[in-house]
């Protein structure tokens, strides 16, 4: 195992640390427990919390901040974050508004956010992701993952909660949006969790994992390496199957890598969806490309196909401003 | 090599597509020769353009935009574009006030953009990147090399040359941050080059690269492998025996990833530079951390240090719209 690390122990405080410290102008660090919250509080809306294990940056801390999350809670690597995390990040940023809390749907993190839930003195809802049309259960979870679905219900769920909209419309938009949104991941290597040392599992090198969680967990099934357009091609049918579009729809394009696949390779995966998606007679109009939910050093990238209406469009389009994800069309 | 990727040749050409489609917004691509410019040509002010050989993702189509670049020319992977590549590039975004050429100092590269600086029809001027302190010379270069200074270069003069300034003044601050710009790499993996299929250098299971380029050309020296703190302290002493920056002075921190090492590593390195610089009395009043100039699929950082005055400053925090690159502060 080579990482740019230094003591096991000390890898997730260091790099929460780097982290607040690299935007500073937009996050704050609290260190015990473990919860990032924005510099400035925001007052008169809707508390949005997110969190989960470590080694999918830039999720969650990275999009905290105006039109996002109001905070998050960063668990150990691949490990879930514990109640007085939530409890204590809540307390912070409440604004007299009830706290929404999205939570990818694994077990440990469905489990502890409830505990949250039940402990917390304000009102509070949840919304669970669950986008990952690879499997129904996994070793990490009883029914779907949550996967990178997740980044576009925290943006237009953030969206939302900025317009002072309350909880109950908040937590419909992001049920709405989950419902709407699916999709399918493809690993060409493992990754390797720190404290482990060595990679989660072995794969050979005429070969990749369809349907792979986002911490290394099986998928549907260990298949043959081919070129990037048969690649392309399963997962885009897998994701279709389960959302069923209507000829003409307009759908929002995801493809976001889990670590290591270059950029290069991430835009012409890109290219092969949009043509295919076009082909079926779907209309792509928009798109994000990059590593937005990671899988520590995992080499491999998912692509999520979120069905746009009017309000999911103008939530998405809607100014923002995170470490990761920034904008003012 | 397991790649998401079609056929070898086709590469560059569907990556490309890929982009420009993803950035429709943004970007426009012209496919005979290869070029990238603006997807609405900006008027009354020096035409910024850079380019070089592809696999460095997101430079230089990601810096296409209000406040960086007005147009970027692609080669092949880690190959020169050619001079009529620039030339049609120049043709389609010259505005009247002459053509600034942002060039990476590598030997092909200079000669093709010095070739079409003699053919063009207009004024033009070319400031050369060599940010490098790892070599004085290399595979790839006579004198040192540019690397991720670069970026900095193309932010700061895209943002003067948006002001209306002249052709010389363009130049004259492109070649001042240049020169208080300094940058240290190291690998802890080889990158594979598309075409040649296999990794361009080996390194062993506990050893690294100091002062790698971003062509995978060889450093400083192999070295074993070792923490985190002990690797930056190394990167940050060669950069700061070339710049020998008075005790308080600004400056900008760049911690960049070759593409295959996790943003959570990438953190973890700025946190300890960032003390690390703290520690011997400077002030790091900027930030930038990411994969902002890659090396395909190795796995490394570099380390980047631009001493900043009121000039710089305020044109790094001018506003950016690109596709890798956007805020507005």
């Amino acid at each position: 195992m080579k990482k740019f690390i230094n003591q096991v122990d000390d890898v997730l405080a260091e790099s929460l640390t780097g982290f607040a410290s690299a935007h500073a102008n937009i996050v704050s660090l609290n260190l015990e427990p473990h919860f990032l919250t924005r510099r400035h509080k925001a007052e008169n809306k809707v508390a949005i919390i997110s969190g989960g294990g470590s080694g999918h940056e830039p999720l969650h801390g990275g999009y905290i901040g105006y039109g996002m999350l109001d905070a998050a809670c960063p668990g150990h690597v691949f490990t879930s974050p514990s109640p007085d995390q939530m409890l204590a990040a809540a307390e912070a940023v409440h604004a007299g508004k009830g706290v929404l809390f999205i939570v990818k749907n694994y077990a440990g993190d469905v489990m502890n956010f409830e505990m949250a839930a039940e402990m917390l003195p304000f009102e509070s809802a949840t919304v669970l992701t669950s986008d990952d049309v690879a499997v129904e259960n996994s070793t990490y979870t009883t029914g779907r993952r949550g996967v990178a679905g997740t980044v576009i219900v925290e943006k237009v769920v953030g969206s939302l909660a900025e317009t002072g909209a309350d909880l109950a419309a908040c937590k419909a938009l992001g049920d709405k949006v989950n419902s709407r949104t699916a999709s399918m991941g493809v690993a060409l290597t493992s990754c390797t969790v720190p404290a482990a040392g060595r990679p989660t599992f072995d794969i050979g090198d005429t070969e990749l994992e369809m349907g792979v969680g986002i911490h290394g967990e099986p998928g549907r099934r260990r298949e043959p390496m081919r070129n990037a357009d048969a690649i392309v091609a399963d997962m885009v049918a897998a994701i279709l199957e389960d959302l069923k579009p209507a000829a003409g729809s307009e759908v929002l394009l995801l493809v976001n890598g889990f670590a290591a696949t270059p950029l290069m390779e991430l835009y012409l995966l890109y290219n092969s969806a949009a043509k295919l998606l076009q082909d079926k007679g779907l209309n792509v109009t928009r798109s994000l490309v990059g590593n937005y939910i990671t899988a520590l050093d995992m080499a491999g990238a998912s692509i999520t196909i979120c069905l746009l209406d009017d309000e999911i469009r103008q939530h998405w389009d809607s100014p923002v401003h995170t470490a990761a994800l920034r904008w003012q069309r």
